[in-house]
């Protein structure tokens, strides 16, 4: 189940995250790390965020992206990439697509919340809207991909967009090492693990001592389970959840051949936890954090992780959050 | 007017501002310059945001409060320092006083908002509320000040206080120049005129070509009503503004020699610009901006200033945003 089949694309290495960096130099934001004096007095230890929902489109999608579409060839540009996704993905492609200066088709659920709908196709991508609970994804994905003759950009599951996302855990390790401060942890949220897997690949090698937590949203849970079992489970992906950007039934294959031998375990929370970190994150560090994004931060600050004493950095990975969804969360925040 | 009187203190320099910025390295956050594709589309122009929002205590105010405090003497240091502030500089001035290991006394209007008396007390000031509308908060400051024989840190006439503020725009130059990018005008919202004033003096120096302008919500226009006179204008500082950072009557006396002779004009906003304002910074920059330091973007979405083929840098200058009138101003949002 974990060995890669032959013919398939390598794993990424840390080498491709340093090359996804340079690469993504001057196009995507090295978003800084952010700290709150009075949440770390509250907590007894120091806790960064390192604030995805800043970097271009609203995720640190587009780095992955980027990453791999500028290194199409001429002819792939010109019958360019199509993907599926339930909207950050999707952003991702659409504005590196048209950087590169090339069509994209996005194959998005028609219940994913309409801003990410809707920004989608300001960035130009042409949408194919699907049934989450009816039709095949990847079925229509494939489908088109044949009809159109292009280049299907995984969410997850490929060396190059892994590598791009990796640029995250790189520019983490590189700041931490700026401001003298050494993490115990690093806490990543996980849909299809692509975004840990990269970055647990440039964290345990420049900070070989930091211990690297994947965290979901109850219900899809398949990572932590996928770690404890030691091979790829896949959970029931038909629980409706506000954590639309982390449904994704299994780890991928690519993904979890790395998170299995880089994490250090995986939290899960409940969803009135994750509204309650979006509310400390409006609060104390100003950011709009999606519920998906907001994962890690809900795990040190529901107490699944006592960060007292210990230094902490949590990737707050997406802020395309529905403006009423958000609102409600914020209501009680003080 | 405007001359200043013998022996007060200096009107600061480029050079004060330099050695501020060398003074806060480490210790405020170099902000990151935002940037959203969909929203340049819309204006037809390229739009920078220097989001002040996620430096420490939410506001821009740590830089001068830091810069100023930072050179007590250490007997100074033992007597400690007092403010007035409806909740920015109480935040900048209390967190500065306690990593420069001073105590620090902060005089607020009973009806600012409750999050920014309860992050001010959080950072150990000690505070003394008063009635805006019937009390002299001078007077107040004036009385504890000789009491406990402590330094005033003033919220904006004070040199070091302008040249810590003018980091921002230090920084703004230094930014725009990594991304190539000349801008036509950067506007700043303006209460006592201590960050835009600060600010000017590196961008007139960095970017001469470059226009700086003054945002003000109504009711609080003494700024631009005063660059018109040609001296300081007082206007009726009772009348109620959701803006509550900037509601200063009259520009400062050390600000104002600067800005009459640094800035390009100015800018009055509605308070429906300004929520409208919010809104857009929530939906394209993810980030929580408190309606004084929405001023500046509404300048620009109300269509006051016209982007199209233009370049420019608002400041978001804070984001202590009640979180009751942040989700009303976002509910329309998309």
């Amino acid at each position: 189940m974990n060995a890669l089949a032959p013919g398939q694309t390598a794993l990424p290495s840390f080498d491709d995250v340093l090359d996804a960096a340079k690469r993504l130099a001057g196009r995507a934001l090295v978003t800084p790390l952010l700290n709150a004096p009075l949440l770390d007095a509250e907590l007894g230890g120091r806790l960064f965020v390192k604030p995805e929902p800043l970097q271009k489109t609203g995720s640190f999608k587009f780095r992955g992206a980027y990453n791999r579409i500028s290194r199409l060839s001429p002819e792939e540009k010109r019958a360019g990439v199509i993907a599926y996704s339930s909207g950050n993905h999707a952003q991702g492609v659409a504005a590196a697509a048209r950087e590169v200066g090339c069509p994209a088709t996005v194959v998005m659920p028609k219940d994913a919340p309409p801003l990410k709908i809707a920004r989608t196709r300001a960035f130009g991508a042409e949408i194919v809207l699907y049934d989450r609970y009816k039709d095949s994804r990847e079925k229509i994905t494939e489908e088109l991909r044949r009809e159109k003759q292009c280049v299907l950009v995984k969410p997850f599951d490929d060396r190059y967009v892994i590598a791009g996302q990796g640029t995250v855990g790189n520019e983490i390790a590189d700041q931490c090492a700026a401001l003298g401060a050494a993490p115990d942890a690093v806490f990543v949220p996980v849909g299809g693990g692509g975004l840990i897997a990269g970055s647990a690949l440039a964290l345990r090698h420049k900070l070989p001592k930091t211990d690297v937590f994947a965290c979901e949203p109850e219900h899809y849970d398949d990572t932590a389970r996928s770690l404890v079992a030691g091979e790829r489970v896949t959970v029931d992906a038909t629980t409706p959840s506000i954590c639309d950007a982390l449904m994704s039934p299994a780890p991928g294959e690519l993904t979890f051949a790395l998170n299995r031998r880089l994490l250090a375990g995986a939290f899960v929370v409940t969803e009135a936890d994750v509204r309650r970190a979006m509310a400390a994150a409006f609060v104390h560090f100003k950011l709009v954090v999606e519920p998906g994004g907001a994962v890690g931060l809900a795990a040190i600050l529901s107490g699944r992780y006592a960060l007292r004493g210990k230094t902490a950095v949590v990737v707050c990975s997406g802020g395309n959050a529905d403006p009423a969804l958000f609102a409600d969360a914020i209501r009680d925040a003080a």
